[in-house]
Formats: structure tokens, C-alpha cells, sequence
């Protein structure tokens, strides 16, 4: 087994660990990057279609207030263009499908004064909210004890049926998970990273630009840039903390560091075994903060024919399998790509399904919204969250009820030499690329100050 | 690395695990169980004190019921002797101790009517539960999408402010969580398992005998039974299913059997690497059966001196870090044996504190009850079930909101070659060591009609 030395170890190549590394470089110091993964960029992947196209299967568009992603693609030499808004977006509601433009469809005053309601009544409670610590606020242990689901089901909360519909929806594509598992605390934590629910629900704001060559190609050129930093196909099993120095144990490489980054997702990092074990709370934060199930397919056509007919490909279906649409077409305008989502439970069914009939299904739920030259794609590409042995679901962990008041604290907190990065660790723009990217950056920050520190004691 | 052949793979030897492979052994089934541990009896577990005393530091008592533990230790050998409930039990309130005898506290009539009022609730909503299907009650995805901890909350469910303290901490020590984590449907599927909450929270029902020797001297016979099939010190890392047969990898040998039984706890088999990946529902559900927190210890006195001030050894104490006593005095009536118990938070800040404090912090917490003889144990043996790598937490995994009606499904449900035993899966006794041999047995079913079905497919 090779063996080898570095200030800072940091396990994880995804936007947390890239951004980590990319600034402890930059100061000076030696960096190991182990990967699971043959490839960098975790939950942000490019994959390649029989034809050449190339999609982005995991995280995709930048938006509003995601200062630090812009500014890596501009450092880095990626254009950046705009999503595609032009046209009606469709909302799918009995078998009808109505079109609307904006962030709130159309579906009569009741409906949108319910969502109006509704949305305020969780932005009061998700002001409250000091945003490092969700589980000080006054009324934390009452928020962390219910559940999403719960809230969103009470007519008290939101009186319009269809608002109900609507929003329990919305919850679904967040949190790839049933909000039932979601404690309400923990979406409000999730919601404060953004300034509130309003940020995350408004795909204008949230998701207003794609990467030229895709966000996945900004992973690549941060890796290119660490160069053999970075270690591939290197799934760390053990980490070690002894009075010297950390062992990070992979099965291709031992790596000792005097700090370690822990940059991969809860579920991920709860799978490492820790010697000395980890403090409680932090061990059994990260057994909680689970991901939910995604299924996204990539549809392609020689042309994006949904624009002819004034559409917008962004669609929302809540009572369809494949609740959600959006268009994800290149900056050239062609070929025609179609990106479709399944969540949660709908996604286990449709996981279940053989192949040929989970693509009947999938290929029906677009015809009913676009017409039948939507059921014969050229390319047709499956990306299974929860089958990728790296990942384990998608694309967040979310906080169960409970979790954030009994073991939140242990989020950030460093355990001897090991320091936490995350999007789920973020405290803004929490569950997005910018999150991960500013976790690895305050985690870096962290491991400059120990070494900083460790240096002046060692030179006194 | 070593290479056998089995009929059956056993993964894991705690109760569950030993009970499957006494069966199939019975059977005349080649069988090897790997145990990750360097003894078997996992939850269960025989710790030597200095001074030669033996406690048992996991599951310990048997009660009513629970049939096949009590065959098995006439089986082999066992006796079992009745618990110590001669004497007052103690309940500490707001700083006063309070004599009572029985299963309620006399804390007055109207935490009594409360107190009888919201068990005989949970009782209505328990018996409605299908014992194998609780995901299918007409109300499932309501109870599941609430918490245990909202609901004790709520004064309409608990009118009386006592009788919530007494019922929320008799939930923290059922689950060693805080019960904001445990959903309602979750809960309701546990007491389903014994007939009611009425069941696991009368000790005189579910904790009646101790065993002669401690019930993990049962689980060493098992073990001698079984013989060199058991091989300790081997964690399983990979399981692998292809279309002749699975092969079990563990760190000292591999196994290649017809059929598979993973006996952990679901948080344990969470972590094993299945090639194929598990159906989303089945790794889903791994991922979010999770254990509590708890620390246990055991003081020794010369004398079981509380016996003298006719007490029993059990008391309760909601608002002490230590809610929990109870006499472990062995069968010969000395040395006197307490143990006691601290869970989910407040085993957490315990377990941050150094030694010496908590130990200080712990035996206050027993003077306050027994007096200043209870501050000077001849032995203190403290047992963090969350530091054990082969546990990650106590004593059982819960079913946090959601989990059931969306994963529930598959608790049971083999995945090709792979059956599941826990006492997370029984559907009697579940959470006690009779449902993990129940478990066992049933697992051990599935899998002997499996190889007679193949048997039978080769012979044609």
C-alpha cells in the first residue's frame, strides 16, 4: 500500500472537496485528494449519450446569489448562459394541462392566495431562525418535532386543496423525499439558506443559468488545476487520529495529514469507520441526515420542438409519476433535451419497473405534455441516484424530525484533526453547488487556522 | 484469503443470527456465521468486572411471552430466576422521592386518569395496526407523517402535565431517543408487537426473569453448539449475487453459499456494499432504521443495601440525566448489583464529559435516590453502546417519520439470495431478543424452502 504525506487530506472530489483543496493550494500548503469515484464532481455529472451529446445529470443550473460558482466559471474560462424562459410553462392538473408564465401558475385567486398564505406563514418561521444554529431558535424543539408532511397536509396552514397539491410537490422536487420524513425545522434550515422558501420554489431565481460544456466541466478544470493531487477510484475506509497526525486509509492509497476534510455527504461519511469512534452526536447526526430517491432521464430530439408551440419545456405534474420537466438544451440550440424527474416514492416504483416498461411509462407521462413526438426521443439516458454506490440517493440529505435540536450542534463542528464540508452542511444556500462550495471553503478555512496555529506552537 | 462453500451464510451472531443457523443446522444445512465482534451475542453482551463479577451490559431480562427464550434456555441448560420486586420502586419528582409499588406511580388521580386515558388511546390506534402490514392501516401515512414526541405533547392526548413527563420518559427509554424522532406509526408497529404499549412499559410483563449466568451465557451456548461454523472477528464488507450463488467477503474469509441471511441491526447492514445494489426501498430502509443513544452502568456494592430500606432497586426519575435504576443482583443475592441507564440527549452530554465528571454527575444521580452509600461502588463499569463499532448506538433501531408507509415494504422482503432477520423486523416481541431469535427462525424458514425449491428445480 503507497504511503504518503500531506498537510491536509481531504476525501471527496466533489464541488466541497474541490473548493477545499483549490484553497489550501492556493496558500501554500500540500493537499491529497482522495475520490471514490473513477471521476470527480459527486452529485454533479456529465454523462455522454451514444450520439456525443453531453448532459448534466446531477447538479445543473446556477442562479441568483450564487456568487461563488460564478465567479469559479469565470476564473476558470466557462461561459455561463440563460435558461431558456421563453414560452408558457405547463401545470398538469385532472388530465388538463394549462399553461402559465411566471413562478405561480394560474389556478384561480383561492388557489393563489392559499400559496401566498401559506408561503408567508413559513417565511415568518424560517426568519426566526439564527442561521448557523436553526435548532437555538425559540421554538425549535416544536418545529423539530413535526414533520413537513404534517404542516403542509393542515388546511389550517394552507386552505386550498389545490395549494396543497401544489406545494406538497414543490417539497417533493426539494427534498427528493416524502416531506413526511422531513422534519419542519429541517426545511426551514434549508429555506433560510436562500432567505426562505421563495428562493428555492422560483426556478427564475434558483436556476436562471446553465454552464457552458455543463457545471460538471467546472469540477473537471478545478481537478485539472490540483493536478495529481487528486487521487481517483480511492474509497477511503478508515480514518485514524492519533497525537501526531490523521492516517486516511483508502483502498488505493494511506494517506498522513495533519488536518482531514471530510467532504462527501452524511450518509457517506457515517460509512467511514473513525478510530478513535466519533463523538455521539456526531456519529449519529450523520446516520440521520439521509438522502431522498431521484430518477432523472435525458430525452433527446433533433430539435427542442416543444419551443414551436410557445412552450418552455418546464412542467409540473403533481400527480404524474414524472412530476417535473425542464428544457436543457445547449447554448446551440440543438439537439432538443428534455430533462424529467421522479421523486421519492414515485421514483422507488418506477426503480422497480423492467426497463422497457419504467421507459413506457416515463415516455407517456411526456407525451401527455408535449405531444406524441415527445414518446420518440433519439437518445433516452436512466441516471438512478439511489443506484449509484457513491451517492446512495439523491440529491440532499434532509433533516428528520428530531435531529437538528439533538444532534445539529455536531454539523460543523470539527472532531479532533477532521473538519466537515457539504452542502448539507451550509449554512447559505444550503442543498445547492454553491453550498458545497462554500462549505469547502470555510472548511479550508478552518484547517488554515489549526495548521497556522500548530506552526506557532511548534516554532515557540 | 480463505474460501468455503456453505448452504448458508449467517451474518451476524447476536440472538437473531445464532437462533437462524441452530435451525438450519437442525436442518442438516451446511451453515458458517461470520461475526464482526470478537464474541458473539451482539446487543447482548457478559462484561467481567475486575473483581470477577459478570454483568450482563445488553439485553438481559425475559417476561412473559417471550416463549422462545425461555425454550431455549431449558434447551440448554439455563436457569432462570424470578427479578427482584420485593420493596418499594422509587419515582423522583421536582427533587422528592415517592414510594410506590406496582406499574403506575400514585402521582395523584389525575395523572393516573391521564396516564390510563392515553395509553388506552395509543391502545385504539395500536389494535388497528395488520401485525405483518402496519404500512397498510387505513390511517398509516397520517400516523407516519407525526411524531411520538408531537403527540405525547399534545394535552388533548395527555391532559395532565406529570403523566406527559412520565410518558415521554418512558418512550426516551423504550427507544433511547427522543421520541420527536420516532414517528406515531413507528412506535404503534413496536407495541404492536407485544399487544400494546401496556406490555413494554410494565416491567413486571416484559422484564420479569433474568437468566443464570446472564442471557448472553444462552447466546455463548448457541455459539458452542454451532461450533467452528461461527467464525468471530470476520465483518462482512461485500455482498455479492450473481446467478450461481452469493459470495459473502468478510475481512478474514469468503463464503460462498446458495442463500444469505444478514442478521444486524438494519444500521450495521446499512454499511455492507451489496453488488448488485439493493432495490431503492431496501437500501432506503437500511439507511433510516437507526438506533438511539444509551450508556449503561453497573455499580457494585457488598450488599444489595437498598434491599434493607425495602426498596426494589427501581426507580424513575424523569428530570435526572440517569432516569433509570434497577437491581441486577445475581441469582446468590450478592455482591448488589444496580444498574442504571442515561439515553438519547442526555446520554449525549454525558458522554462529551470526562470521565471522572460523569462518573461524579452519575452517582450523584444515584444518592439522590439511594442515599450516600450508592456514592462509593466498590466497581463502576460504565457500557457506551454508541461507541461500539459493531453497534453504533441503543439498543434498537426506530422508525423515524415516513419510513414505514414509504420503505416498510421491504423489512422482510428477500432481495434474491438475501433474507433479513433483526428484532427490527419481528413482528412479535419486536426490540427484544425474542423477536431477534423469532426473526431468526422466520428467516431460517424462508431460507430452508428457498434450497428445498432449488433442490427439488435440480432434481427434475
Amino acid at each position: 500500500m503507497e504511503q504518503v504525506r500531506a498537510d491536509v487530506c481531504v476525501v471527496g472530489a466533489g464541488f466541497a472537496g474541490l473548493a477545499a483543496a483549490r484553497r489550501l493550494v492556493h496558500a501554500g500548503h500540500e493537499v491529497v485528494v482522495l475520490e471514490a469515484r473513477d471521476r470527480v464532481g459527486g452529485r454533479v455529472w456529465n454523462r455522454e449519450l451514444p450520439d456525443g451529446t453531453v448532459v448534466s445529470a446531477g447538479g445543473t443550473w446556477l442562479g441568483k446569489g450564487q456568487d461563488r460558482m460564478f465567479q469559479l466559471c469565470r476564473e476558470l474560462g466557462l461561459d455561463v448562459y440563460p435558461q431558456y424562459e421563453q414560452g408558457d410553462h405547463l401545470l398538469r392538473l385532472e388530465g388538463v394541462n394549462h399553461r402559465y408564465r411566471g413562478v405561480l401558475p394560474a389556478t384561480g385567486k383561492g388557489t393563489l392566495l392559499a400559496l401566498g398564505l401559506a408561503l408567508s406563514r413559513l417565511q415568518l418561521m424560517t426568519r426566526r431562525l439564527p442561521a448557523d444554529a436553526p435548532w437555538r431558535a425559540r421554538r425549535a424543539r416544536t418545529w423539530d418535532a413535526r414533520t413537513l408532511g404534517q404542516w403542509l397536509a393542515d388546511p389550517r396552514n394552507v386552505p386550498s386543496a389545490t395549494a396543497r397539491t401544489l406545494l406538497r410537490s414543490s417539497m417533493h422536487l426539494l427534498f427528493c423525499a416524502d416531506p413526511a420524513e422531513v422534519s419542519l425545522l429541517g426545511a426551514l434550515t434549508l429555506a433560510r439558506g436562500g432567505g426562505g422558501f421563495g428562493y428555492y420554489t422560483d426556478s427564475r431565481r434558483t436556476e436562471s443559468h446553465l454552464v457552458d460544456g455543463g457545471a460538471p466541466e467546472l469540477a473537471r478544470r478545478m481537478a485539472e488545476h490540483l493536478g495529481e493531487r487528486v487521487h481517483l477510484s480511492s474509497p477511503v475506509q478508515r480514518i485514524a487520529d492519533d497525537s501526531t497526525c490523521a492516517r486516511v486509509e483508502s483502498d488505493s492509497l494511506t494517506v498522513r495529514a495533519q488536518r482531514v476534510i471530510v467532504a462527501t455527504p452524511p450518509v457517506l461519511a457515517g460509512r467511514i469507520r473513525f478510530d478513535p469512534a466519533l463523538p455521539t452526536a456526531c456519529g449519529h447526526l450523520l446516520q440521520r441526515v439521509v438522502p431522498g430517491a431521484i430518477i432523472r432521464v435525458h430525452t433527446v430530439y433533433p430539435q427542442p420542438f416543444w419551443r414551436e408551440r410557445h412552450l418552455s419545456g418546464q412542467t409540473l405534474a403533481p400527480h404524474s409519476p414524472v412530476p417535473l420537466t425542464i428544457d436543457q438544451t445547449p447554448r446551440t440550440g440543438q439537439p432538443g433535451v428534455l430533462s424529467s424527474y421522479a421523486f421519492s416514492t414515485a421514483a422507488l416504483h418506477l426503480g422497480r419497473l423492467e426497463p422497457a416498461e419504467r421507459r413506457e411509462v416515463w415516455l407517456d407521462a411526456l407525451a401527455e405534455r408535449f405531444g406524441p413526438r415527445a414518446r420518440h426521443p433519439e437518445q433516452y439516458l436512466e441516471t438512478d441516484w439511489s443506484a449509484e454506490q457513491w451517492s446512495l440517493g439523491g440529491m440532499i440529505g434532509h433533516f428528520p424530525p428530531g435531529t437538528l435540536t439533538n444532534y445539529g450542534s455536531a454539523l460543523r463542528e470539527p472532531v479532533g484533526r477532521i473538519h466537515w464540508a457539504s452542502t448539507e452542511s451550509a449554512t447559505r444556500m444550503h442543498g445547492l453547488m454553491e453550498g458545497a462550495v462554500r462549505s469547502g471553503e470555510r472548511a479550508a478555512h478552518e484547517a488554515l487556522t489549526a495548521l497556522s496555529l500548530g506552526r506557532r506552537t511548534v516554532g515557540t
